[in-house]
């Protein structure tokens, strides 16, 4: 253990997402359990920047594991992609003696921890906390597992109505660049089909195998669109489309939005983002910088930044197999 | 008890709602209790005219109470809005002999009510079964409880991320005449301002009080829209007149929309459900026809339909000086 | 209004309910409406005894109207049931320059008040928080429905269970001295019976309607057994005494317990504290002193606190017979 | 692919598990998708005995992904346990021309099935099916994240009450063999202390633990309890020894029982049972027989149902020190 660490830093960036109070939680207990004192620092890097900071001892963290969102907040902060603010954030870190730093939050969160570290030399360890599970190197992110219960929940609902009305119901759900959610929430609820980033498979496809199902009996309908999917129309656009072009179908379009983001997180992502709270304050101590804490087959590992925001994760084809069969 | 009824018809019709499910199983019991025959109509008027039909028993209505939607299913019908339409449909009952209906729906599934109770003197009582709370009659409608759960739940986990991100949310719920789920889920959601359909208090006096809020030092700050709210602005056309005008607040918006439909109705729509369907079977048995059952202050009474829709329900004005009360 | 009042006292007291921190914010919120000055008191009358006073102002209050317990806390206090006890509590609220008293509670908590009322002149309103429902002079308590969602969303659970096993299930819900619970839930849940404090219908009345629904073919039941029932046997002995006389019947029990008492409270609930927190405040500005404000069907009124608490509520005969009527 | 099979059978036995549809809805489909037909076999080993059959296409298994519980039912069969029960069984199955069988339960029900195929030369493949996660050869089993979530979500709501009234609770979770529910929802739910059937750490250390964190300032507290643990105390009698031994705590105790087994599954569950149940079918189509098909990081996999049924899982010693580390 290196003895030199007697401050920790603990910040959220990025979006929030279900799970990061349970990490911060965790980082704090853990350097209480190691007798390091636990900084909190509110309003992600804008807050380093500022000096918005307060001590978290192992009582400050009571009865949060269950809360959504993130108590430390989180913003976006023009100024700290700047050498000049990094500058500001860095030297606010050496007069409040802090001596690592852990931070929460996606891939943006982890470019701006690379170059603080590279610039001032600053130790610091990542957590993925987001709810898009795009990023390398960790089997899950925290926040991911919870968001697939809403999205199955909200599906859920809507299923009543489509069922109720015999419907078409399109069902935006979130994924820019990943397709995840859409997969494995379009799985769970039972959709008829996913249109993601990942893949174009043309609309025109889609009209047949709706088509298809229509014959075989099926009255009602549920297709889970990521908000990136690549046929180039948007949610609405697509909806008119397959109206113009399957005129026995009722179709409605359901943008789920912001809802995703929040609420109690899972029990899985309160276990992770426990985990991978101490996992992250004891790669510090071990004297690991520049990486990220994730979990690989219930092990906690460590990945450089560089690895855990290159590229996007190639999308799991087994699992878009399951899809296709399970919803002949 | 009028000896002369056998047999008896129940359908749901108009938008679906949770609690229809526990309405059709109470109606379908009460016949069973009292020795009379349930037949279930399929999708509504339109299922009337087309004799989808099947015979109910006590056991076919088992386990359904906590299911949202209408295993019944709901239809619109642009035939039975005509006279030839509705001859058909009562052709129908009188060759399979059902003496009596039960609908359960809104003021669109009312108003066939009349016409086919007027035309061809079919009895036939009507339970309000809608999410919209906007019958005249009754304190409540069937499924509005649920939806006002489903809201405030949604809300709380979107309040995560505008409090974690200190953002202003416009949150749209469904009432295009009535502010009744606005402003009750509003004060459940602890919304700081609501938009209804039954006033136009001025977007610059919202200007106002947000200025005035975020002076006072609240960072994040939830507004309820209803859809029929009276600016003349779309909700995003709202976000945007908002953010121009105060640049200080993050805008977001969020279109609930149909997940305000489904789910496990509440113990209260269940209750609500099932002495309804009693409560219909029984009116009809007692002579009764031409009326809706609804529940005023516990007790089941029966209002004429001309009664239930007409006109629109006056706003609560006492829960709109809770809301600014509580909001300050 | 009285000029007189500038300080008013809020306290939780007795078992907690979901609600109770909403009606806590509506107080709190009401004051700052009022320009009155509002302090939290801890620990219900424990902390009145022990000054454990706190200065509440509109932002004390954020975010907690979805949470369920009482940020107040709550405890039971048997200084306060001596005259010595509540003379301490009096001269602590005279010392703290405290004008008047918001209760929110049980029939207990409304005991201590009449006691402080009577012997102080403290002007003292209360408000019901009990997930009972058994105080008079109220439609609901604060809590009630909440407890019901969360029974018969337990009971669903069980449900699926019983179905896939053929089983028969005693499930004990809450209610000492009421069936209120039971019975809503009951109906709700669409358990086949109930025993409740108020009637005892006699056990081998229940072994002959079991022994006709198995029968009828019903392969599964669920009973609904409230914790102060009538047969003078405990849910264990009850089972077994179910279990040698049907043996056909795969009999299991379950205890709900706790759970009802937690969990974020239901839209209802929070629009009903918000309204009788306001309504509390505006009753001692009036004047008032010595009573309950309670909910009458929709309007908010006020009671003497002997009248809240005195005897018990008449059971809802007319819900009886719908259990009856939709179990068949 | 083997060319004989043509009629696959599929089972649910043992305890019901939320998922345990969607797994029957994926060999249902994925039959259809190879041009098998399925049939459903009702009621476990006892319908296979009394030939309880019923075919079942991809429509017939519509909606029920996220239905709790299992449609095909379980049971007990003290008959298929003898050789003369199994011989019946078979004869069935030859009969009903099935070639091949898919069993979903747990060890009970491998043991079943190794029988069967050892008796008779049935190929029979297994799912794992049980809340428990107590098989081998599998990272999760169908309806153990459901299970957790569930007790989480239970154990928040109890300490809304532990917290308002500075309680400790004692909660008794599932787990006779396996604390897995007990040491991850104990992580979920923020508990001070679990009790684990794995271990005997002494309930004297759990005495100083306690009596340490009271004078820390911890002023309630959760200890979760595996139904297993080895104290060789009942929870009742545990919750008496610790009230004697520390006065100052007021203790409570609540037993979640069987609400833990049902619910709609989490998106986890459904997806991993439509995984497996697809992997199922194309275990059999492969000719693999008298294995499981469980699921290792992420990957589909296949274990001799000796090796998934042998000894105990070891308990995750890194979560065990998580735990102790959260909650200092």
């Amino acid at each position: 253990m290196l003895e030199k660490i007697k401050k920790i830093g603990v910040l959220t960036s990025g979006g929030d997402a279900p799970g990061m109070n349970a990490a911060i939680r965790a980082v704090t207990r853990s350097c209480a359990f190691y007798n390091i004192e636990c900084i909190g620092i509110y309003r992600g890097y804008q807050g380093l920047i500022e000096g918005d900071f307060e001590l978290l001892t192992a009582r400050s963290v009571r009865n949060i594991i269950n809360k959504g969102g993130t108590f430390l907040k989180s913003a976006r902060s023009q100024e700290f992609r700047t050498v000049e603010g990094r500058a500001k954030a860095y030297k606010n870190l050496k007069d409040a003696e802090i001596d690592a730093l852990v931070v929460i939050g996606g891939d943006g969160t982890f470019t701006g921890a690379i170059h603080l570290e590279k610039e001032h030399g600053m130790p610091v360890v990542g957590i993925p906390g987001t709810i898009d599970n795009d990023i390398n190197g960790t089997d899950y992110t925290i926040g991911y597992d919870t968001a697939l219960n809403t999205v199955v929940d909200a599906i859920d609902k809507i299923r009543d109505t489509a069922s109720s009305h015999d419907r078409l119901f399109l069902v935006e759900v979130m994924g820019r660049d990943a397709g995840d959610i859409a997969l494995n929430a379009g799985i769970g609820a039972g959709a008829e089909e996913i249109l993601i980033p990942e893949e174009d498979m043309g609309i025109e496809r889609m009209l047949d195998s709706l088509t298809k199902s229509r014959k075989s009996g099926k009255t009602s309908s549920i297709i889970v669109v990521a908000e990136g999917e690549k046929s180039g129309k948007n949610i609405f656009e697509l909806a008119d489309f397959i109206g113009e072009n399957l005129t026995d179908y009722d179709i409605r379009v359901s943008v789920l939005g912001h809802i995703q983001r929040g609420g109690a997180p899972s029990c899985y992502d309160r276990v992770l983002a426990s985990k991978l709270g101490v996992g992250a304050v004891e790669a510090l101590l071990r004297g690991e910088t520049g990486v990220m804490v994730g979990i690989t087959h219930k092990l906690v590992t460590s990945v450089d930044f560089e690895v855990a925001i290159k590229g996007s994760k190639p999308l799991d084809k087994e699992l878009r197999r399951v899809l296709n069969i399970t919803t002949i």
